[in-house]
């Protein structure tokens, strides 16, 4: 699946697993970028047999034949099928395969080669814990529901449009956690105070804030020209929610150069919690 | 960060990162999938400065002092902080540079040795496209709403409980996707067609089916003894829906026995979405 807006002249980069291919594409983007290099990615995920194994080895040909070397990012473990793909000339870079020969030396024991589980079984203890967070997360956002705040295992609040929905929902994908989230909004400014059901939960919050200026042009995205995204209403809903959770005790931390990968690890780090597991 | 679950005995493996550490975890849980061996994993995330480098070195020498040679699985990139890091006596996996250097020679240009992306950028146009899709998603999750589903890349049906909630919210997270998700319910059997808002975009649609079996235990954790979860009927909602859905010519994969991830990575490879980037 080649991605639309690469340009053809580009050096091909494959990216190959016998799984979902996310690991390889994350580990692949992070290697990429160190490059000032243009690439084009074509990702070819779910190589579990010798058939797609040789599709695959065609496909990396035939791009050497029309250019550059072709770069090869690969997950497979199962010799049979790394040995076919080996087989293309091209740049082979096998990510998993490379740590588990060095560690095999050192643990004194051969590395099963079995095709790698970057993810967990559906049937894990793990993995029902992550789908009930999600279905919690859901249930939970944007103040929907009290119901059930006391398993909760984190609540965020902050204004609207601060990036709390995106990031409960990556806790809860990523590290199986239940989190609530809460509007801050100027009714709660002007009484000074929590929204009520929140106060028996204090030990649970966590905020999150925001430059004005970033967060006025997020709400114009969609409400273009309303008072709710004029930077004036931004600064001054900003101001407050940084005043009350000051005020509470709350600890906060800023979304404004963020992702909500960068964010969701940050608080699981401040927060101390293991992931569940 | 120590897994409370994980026994002290085992042999630590540590994930170091500048960033999330969320590549690097992904990594490291392939490789250690290849050895039946207990491992106990400490997480030290946002490495960005000497001060840090060292905390996490002195971390890993105080666990070598206590037992087996610790193992190091590291994203580092900036030569004085791995420096600092490597001087610990431990098997050190570097999963960045082992890479970026074979391509550096192939390359013919050195890497940037600078702090590793695995993520995007909060000012990028695909991370805002993900995190609008975050939200489209959650206001079309379970059928909620008929407004906008001209914008959906992907409307997902299925019975209730069968994936369709976590599916749709990987989709727009990972993928940046629009995913409504619609169930299909004992009325749409009874009459025999699909839902009437989907029916202009029967194109957009994807099916997601299960094992009665399976969705009866699931739905026995939310429902106990309903007949809602009864087996006989998973087992009549599934034969309709798997029918419904074979008369409408839509394409449909099952949950059974796949993670949302490998749900999502089929999903996407067979709707030949390329990423939005």
């Amino acid at each position: 699946m080649n991605d639309p807006t690469d340009h053809k002249d580009n050096r091909a980069v494959f990216i190959l697993s016998d799984g979902t291919g996310i690991t390889a594409e994350a580990l692949a983007r992070a290697v990429l970028s160190q490059f000032d290099v243009p690439f084009r990615k074509v990702r070819i995920p779910f190589i579990d047999d010798a058939e797609k194994a040789e599709a695959a080895r065609l496909l990396i040909e035939t791009e050497g034949a029309r250019g550059k070397r072709p770069i090869v990012f690969s997950t497979l473990v199962k010799p049979d099928l790394s040995a076919v793909v080996r087989r293309a000339n091209a740049v082979h870079l096998e990510l998993i395969q490379t740590f588990a020969d060095l560690l095999s030396a050192e643990l004194g024991v051969v590395s099963a080669q079995a095709i790698g589980r970057s993810h967990e079984r559906p049937e894990s203890g793990t993995y029902r814990n992550r789908i009930d967070a999600i279905h919690f997360s859901i249930e939970h956002d944007d103040g929907q529901s009290h119901r059930d705040l006391g398993s909760a295992d984190l609540i965020l609040v902050g204004v609207s449009r601060c990036g709390k929905t995106p990031t409960s929902m990556y806790l809860a994908l990523q590290y199986g956690l239940n989190v609530a989230n809460y509007p801050l909004i100027p009714e709660d400014f002007q009484r000074g105070t929590l929204p009520s059901a929140l106060k028996p939960y204090k030990h649970k919050l966590f905020g999150l804030s925001i430059a004005p200026e970033r967060l006025s042009q997020i709400r114009n995205e969609r409400m273009r020209d309303s008072r709710y995204a004029s930077i004036d209403n931004c600064r001054w809903e900003v101001a407050q929610a940084e005043k009350l959770m000051q005020r509470e005790g709350i600890h906060w931390l800023s979304s404004t150069t963020r992702s909500i990968e960068e964010i969701s690890a940050a608080i699981v780090q401040e927060c101390d919690f293991g992931r569940k597991e």
